[in-house]
């Protein structure tokens, strides 16, 4: 076996070799652990699955069209499931046709079509630092050169973001304006105009990703960039945050030339998605007030977040910073310069306390000083519990390090 | 619109402008109006889907584990399934071990992660002709030189694979040994044990698709290419034919090294396969006897092989050649040489009747004599009245090349 393979390493594609073993896949398995606290995951909380209602689901899907919900369907995805995402932008405001409309499999897809369908190895992507993990990793596999623009708390910074659209030939920008993976940070209605405007003058296409924008903890959601330049933006969505993430829907919206070539790249992969789950999830939201599902989730969310935050301000020495997630799952801490985030792991590993480091989020760094907190799957005792042996490990490491400078 | 449009096409990868509008798609979508008789399809037959079998497995699922039913899940695919699928091999004689198998989003996926895993760009890769047209597709997108080897009735051609595997540096072979899809040909259990050697004496990596294996109409079958060879084979399976496709569920089975780099290249392209499609198929294994189900889809598919080959014989000319498929759902079809089979379509659609020309099996054909008939979605009647109009157009095809030539 060991002779073969050796072998085997010869033959793999050059992306391939890129691409390292994903790091977090192994700290979720250690913070799957019993006994382990957990603030690594970026799971949604399955104690709002509308269980009942999907059962209910099936049995109308199954008693009135069983035989489309289990044949071979069209790469496009099931219409009435886009037809209903038409509608549902068209309540934002936004005119969106459902042959504008291509349903993945999970908005995880939607970044491997679309690194698929624009990158040429070397081509130019510009990222928030820090980016979402998975659309790092689906890129990656296409070998583009990120580069990273920093993340202020009004959004990715203007002027860094200009400069590089002006020097540089960039083939997109991708970016996640509501409360932001990994850092909980959404843009300001300001910074989305400037956004826009900068992709309109500059011919740039903008890859906006919004998994968690109805998961706005004030119900307050701001105007989609793709509403300022509908011309230059591709837009994803997901039902992973608001219905499940185990059926693995998800879709993109654009213009009629990239959805072609899309579709292209969509039927090379897996011919089309699940269609049992595109007829659940249809029949959903035709017999189901999404609404009032997701103001369970956000008050739940809303609640969970304050908490943590109550935590860290009670618990956490001062010079430690955090972002004010006002939606979404994730919040982010960055430790005083020099205590390295992964050094904590370590530490909190032994107490059974278990985030995820902010390396993996950045392009090319071996250690940082920052992390991230998921709240959404932790209750309000294991949230306090939790950051307080956090902190303990923390203010080890602060003392140290000052006994070291002195 | 139409600005922005043009301004897109200059920013698409270069792997996208290789790959054209797929043909098969646009003839499926003229055959799938009302009235058409249609041997165009490659649909396993409805009438066998375990609808009621599937329901109970549903309300066995969304009571017994709703919430990992629903969650996000592992890229490996569901253990349990997996297990079942390692237990399947042992009763046909194969050692493979649960953590040697990657769940996928249908087949299809499969072949899309092994063109990632392995080609670069103009690597050789050998496939049949004429090969499956999805494989050609996903395969395509990571733009390889194909090396097209004439499939006989046995089996690809031996001295051909072996001249191309002696003089060439090829990356991988893809094959389909049982009742290949276009053509319906299996190879010999001889030339298995001829193809796997080459594999051995040569280091050469092969891909053994199938997905119709258990679609033997004698319940006669041969032995795997992987049996004879397990570290050069990569093995693909899936439950589109033999439970159903809309689950979108296949598997791969590889040594440790390779489905490490798989399910890296996995993670990236959808994080997982739909869990909640892989516990109904688990369930439903573990409830049912799939032998017993299969027996039905046997019996069925082989008379109707055995009335469209049949009614070849009574209505078309002596020279008309055509493959004997002994399982699967598919027989090739040869006209006299100079007839073309896309001139044929055309005559058959005006009488309503579709099939799929050879052309888009091939590697860089513009026209052939051959073409594609799908026997698993008509009844008796429609096989008879629809083979009867094809031979009304041969025929008079036939005539005016003889008037021409007289």
């Amino acid at each position: 076996m060991k002779n073969s393979e050796s072998v085997y390493q010869t033959k793999f594609s050059e992306r391939t070799k890129c691409v390292p073993r994903s790091f977090i896949r192994d700290i979720l398995q250690t913070a799957t652990s019993t006994g382990v606290i957990s603030f690594a995951g970026g799971l949604p909380n399955k104690e709002f699955f509308p269980v009942q209602e999907i059962k209910e689901s099936v049995n109308r899907v199954l008693l009135n069209s069983p035989h489309t919900a289990l044949q071979y369907s069209n790469s496009e995805g099931f219409l009435p499931l886009r037809e209903i995402l038409s509608s549902q932008y068209q309540t934002d405001g936004i005119e969106v046709s459902p042959k504008n409309i291509l349903i993945t499999s999970g908005s995880q897809q939607a970044l491997d079509l679309l690194g698929k369908v624009f990158i040429n190895t070397n081509d130019k992507i510009i990222i928030e630092e820090p980016s979402y993990l998975g659309a790092i990793q689906a890129f990656s596999m296409y070998r583009p050169e990120f580069l990273p623009v920093n993340l202020g708390n009004d959004g990715i910074n203007r002027e860094s973001f200009e400069f590089l659209v002006s020097v540089a030939d960039i083939k997109f920008a991708y970016l996640i304006p509501n409360f932001q993976n990994p850092s909980g940070i959404s843009y300001s209605a300001e910074r989305r105009k400037e956004i826009a405007e900068i992709a309109k003058q500059n011919n740039l296409l903008l890859i906006e990703d919004d998994p968690y924008g109805k998961i706005s903890f004030n119900n307050q959601r701001k105007k989609s960039i793709y509403s300022y330049a509908p011309q230059n933006t591709i837009l994803l969505g997901t039902f992973s945050k608001t219905v499940v993430p185990g059926f693995r829907l998800g879709w993109i919206v654009a213009p009629d030339a990239i959805i072609e070539k899309l579709l292209v790249a969509k039927q090379a992969a897996d011919l089309h998605t699940d269609i049992f789950a595109q007829h659940l999830v249809c029949d959903f939201l035709s017999n189901n007030k999404l609404e009032d599902h997701l103001i369970k989730i956000r008050r739940a969310y809303a609640l969970q977040a304050q908490e943590m935050m109550k935590s860290i301000r009670k618990f956490f020495p001062a010079e430690v910073q955090y972002t004010n997630p006002e939606g979404g799952m994730f919040l982010w801490m960055t430790l005083p310069d020099g205590l390295s985030s992964m050094e904590l792991f370590k530490k909190t590993m032994k107490k059974k306390v278990a985030f995820v480091p902010g390396t993996p989020f950045y392009i090319n760094r071996n250690d940082s000083n920052s992390l991230r907190l998921n709240f959404s799957c932790s209750n309000t005792d294991e949230i306090q519990e939790g950051i307080s042996r956090m902190a303990v490990c923390v203010n080890e490491m602060l003392e140290q390090a000052k006994a070291l400078i002195s």
